[in-house]
């Protein structure tokens, strides 16, 4: 009997982590883990950092974890591994294509662990306990992705992680049509597959299609060519580097994501940088501007970015003049339009010119299959059933839409919340049990500390502030010793809001008068909360958190 | 001399206000206000409800202000008055078309202001001192919008308020094409225009090409058709509700918007409801659902409209089951779109289907004009001078550069910020004066009271939360004479940080020890904020608002 567990990246598109488990006689021997990725918060997540996968469930069942893959190299994949990892076993074998393996290796030493991740190639059988894990070439927004074929007694599954048919992949590098048709004629049990962008018709465009609008870009500059992608664009980097070559500009990378990611991709071979056309970044500003091109990290408008930062001449190895041109080679994720449109409008403000998404859709093109594609990815593999992954809800219910007139049936398709098992016994699938997931926030260097309460507390702060009215009491008698202070931040201007806060501390003074001895507390506390924010509420329409604090003096 | 001043619009989009200014000797002696909107708020403005123009340069010049134009009925040019009306004077004359009109005074009655505002048609000339002014009938997504041709001995002046070229708008009324030659031909001298969707090439679609689509939508849906949209969007509410009697639907309005913006607009004759075929709330869920279609507020995703608790099945009149459908018949403005994602999922685990902008591209049409609008614009009216209005700065700066290749120079187009002035004379243009405008807040019942401090607060404390220090102190002796209490929220679970909070307690102590007298308590304040902060960093990597107060006690 085999299990399937999402940990992450089913409705929340990131945090992607799965678990296959395979059972005799009702007790799991073995145990694989595929991928380790971080999720973003959303925007009521007030201050947080990042999200990773509860992997609570794993705990004490360490030695069935044979091994753990890694599909491909962006964070949603990787990035969990330095929290999680630490939390499970570091022996654990980990295994990723050469590329992944890089970024993996890097993003565990920035947390100052060492690990060798063994890199494999499609050529290789990995076996572990009863699983035989095979990788796939597949192309996606970061070169070297890789499908896994995962052979187990009860049957074959096909892990299809992020991809897309890119018939004419920068690198040359095709999807494997051929090892997929063989597979599926072998016969699959269970494919899970991305299907992020199953809500656009057609097939997606080829990463090299991106090529010509580079060139219409890098033309006629006269000032300095600034480019921006995501940093794990290897890809994009490869064609926005060749293209400056050909227009006589060398290159600088700037951004640690960009230069860390380049430094690896070079070193491994997937990034070819043209001799004596890569510079450092204090050499740049020797150069004339219109011999230069920067490479920069912060295409989605992130505040800290060195782009962000070069919008507003913020950076000093790179003043912003008339004449320079700055190219967004990736289109905002959603959710970070406004971010990304105050970079732009701060750049134009500089005289710059700026070319974006709203104004050329060449720039950009998705690492992920559209519904054409998907259709022509069921039909080749011919999988018995099909568990959408690395998507919201509505994407992986309109892919069971448009797969029945592909032959599926609605019964065919698992739409699996994460915690949510699948059983696959002698061919047939169906729900297991559902385990409960924390959501795991990573604030700072607290990890999972802050949950409901803190989160429920910053947004009623954000949201309004805070008013916390402090009685003294002496320790001894136990008696209020003097005036209630009402002490507020975020709510009202102080200077103006006399009135109201001396109504306040008269209204406290009322709850708990000096000279009284209070024998309730919790009781009197909780009266003074709900009267001042019944105050604060009929004068103000605002809600701030409001306190009620006792000081205890000797 | 003219004098062109916008308060608001230019750079920001919404909060659209503008002052023009007749000069004699020197002294306006006449002024004339062109709308008066609200704004929205960006992220960083936490727990913001809207802004508003700053009109305080208008302070005490009453007596010249002949009148105030309103071009059409969207909040961002009308709701506003409210606000600012009574901060000047409430017996300017307002003048606007019959719908506008009509929604200005309910805007003006919800905040218990009543005003007559004069309804004006296209036949009229409105003299209002040195100032003629004239209608023009556009076409724009809400009906009866107006451009406005404002004479004056310099020249006329245009007024081209948000708008598009729909040649088979819903409501039959085509954009006064005839009268823009004509006025054209008469010499424009400068030109105020939309140009919100310059960025997309070619010409907008017409309204009325969203039939087609509502028809798809609403053949075969076995139970109930919601459909959502913008509650001032009348022609495509009147499109939903045709088409839905056509299927034998009978219409309900749900959403307090929706229903004021359609009583509104029956009443004035510019919805025409079918006969028998629009029902209340009550009776909507006697009928069996595949006779009701529900015209629902909240397109946007707004967390408290009808639309958002329907999707939790939280809303009481109308259960949510396998065979709705719901259909966005509305794009998510940029910023929206998490809120309209969750809106979407939450309908299809509730087993509904949902017809939204990713799936289909004709469910939704822009009330702007595109380019090549603009461009025939421009070659219609032959403005001397040109301010884009209405639109961000790389908007208006891509309105220049395409307007290029049409024989405007860069010197012809201005692009002003909010508070520049425009100074026309004797046939040139020029940038004036600068004068400082403050962002104006709307919060609850304050206007204006929430400034920089009170939002930097809010979003420390949204980030981080925030941690007191309170330390009791003999207002007789000036003695410290407790142990200082240390409180947190939003910063760390305190079940977990006891020692974390113990050190703070003790870093407090030794900067006030108890039985001591501080003499210098700004400066021990300073210290325990400063010392409170780093430790606070170092052990959690956050920032939380940090306060040390000193409470007073006999």
């Amino acid at each position: 009997m085999l299990k399937i567990l999402p940990l992450g990246g089913t409705g929340t598109v990131t945090k992607n982590m799965y678990v296959y488990e395979y059972l005799k006689g009702g007790k799991v021997i073995d145990r694989l883990i595929v991928d380790c990725g971080i999720g973003f918060p959303d925007e009521e997540m007030l201050g947080v950092d990042l999200l990773i996968p509860d992997a609570s469930y794993l705990f004490g069942k360490e030695k069935t974890i044979r091994g753990l893959f890694l599909t491909h190299g962006h964070d949603d994949h990787i990035a969990g591994l330095p929290y999680i990892l630490p939390q499970l076993n570091r022996n654990i074998p980990i295994f990723a294509s050469k590329l992944t393996a890089g970024f993996a290796e890097n993003t565990l030493e920035d947390f100052g662990i060492k690990k060798k991740i063994q890199a494999i190639d499609d050529n290789q059988i990995i076996n572990l306990g009863n699983f035989a894990i095979e990788t796939i070439s597949v192309t996606h927004s970061v070169p070297d992705t890789k499908h896994l074929i995962i052979r187990t007694p009860e049957g074959i599954l096909y892990h299809g992680t992020d991809f897309k048919f890119d018939w004419t992949p920068v690198d040359g590098k095709k999807p494997d049509l051929q090892k997929m048709a063989q597979v599926g004629q072998e016969g699959i049990l269970c494919l899970l597959t991305d299907c992020l962008r199953v809500e656009k018709d057609g097939y997606s465009l080829s990463e090299s299609s991106l090529r010509d609008g580079l060139v219409r870009e890098a033309r006629g500059v006269k000032g300095k060519l600034i480019v921006t992608t995501m940093s794990s664009n290897i890809h994009r980097i490869q064609q926005a580097v060749d293209v400056a070559a050909e227009f006589g500009r060398k290159t600088v990378f700037i951004g640690r994501s960009v230069e860390q990611n380049v430094r690896v991709a070079e070193r491994l071979g997937f990034l070819r940088l043209p001799k004596n056309m890569i510079i450092a970044k204090k050499q740049a500003k020797k150069l004339p501007p219109q011999k230069t091109c920067l490479i920069v990290a912060g295409s989605q408008g992130q505040i800290d970015s060195s782009l962000a930062r070069m919008s507003k001449n913020e950076y000093l190895l790179a003043q912003i003049r008339p004449g320079d041109k700055v190219v967004f080679a990736a289109d905002p994720i959603p959710g970070n339009e406004k971010a990304v449109y105050q970079v732009i409008d701060n750049f134009i403000k500089l005289g710059a010119s700026v070319s974006y998404h709203d104004i050329y859709d060449d720039l950009h093109v998705s690492g992920h299959a559209s519904a054409g594609e998907l259709s022509l990815f069921l039909t080749l593999l011919k999988p018995r059933y099909v568990m959408p992954i690395g998507a919201t809800f509505r994407q992986m219910s309109h892919f069971r839409d448009i797969a029945k007139p592909l032959g599926f049936d609605k019964k065919d398709f698992f739409l699996l919340e994460e915690g949510q098992f699948l059983e696959v016994e002698r061919g047939q699938a169906k729900k297991g049990e559902k385990i409960k997931l924390k959501t795991i926030i990573v604030d700072g260097l607290g990890i999972g500390d802050v949950g409901k309460i803190i989160l429920a507390e910053r947004r009623k702060m954000a949201n309004n502030g805070m008013a916390i009215a402090i009685i003294p009491v002496s320790e001894k008698s136990g008696r209020v010793v003097g005036q209630p202070e009402i002490i507020t931040r975020g709510f009202v201007f102080v200077r103006d809001a006399q009135e109201l806060l001396a109504d306040a501390g008269r209204l406290v003074g009322t709850i708990a008068p000096q000279g009284t001895k209070i024998t309730n507390w919790k009781e009197a506390k909780e009266k003074i909360v709900t009267q001042l924010t019944q105050l604060f509420f009929t004068e103000t329409q605002r809600e701030p958190l409001v306190l009620a604090m006792m000081v205890k003096i000797n």
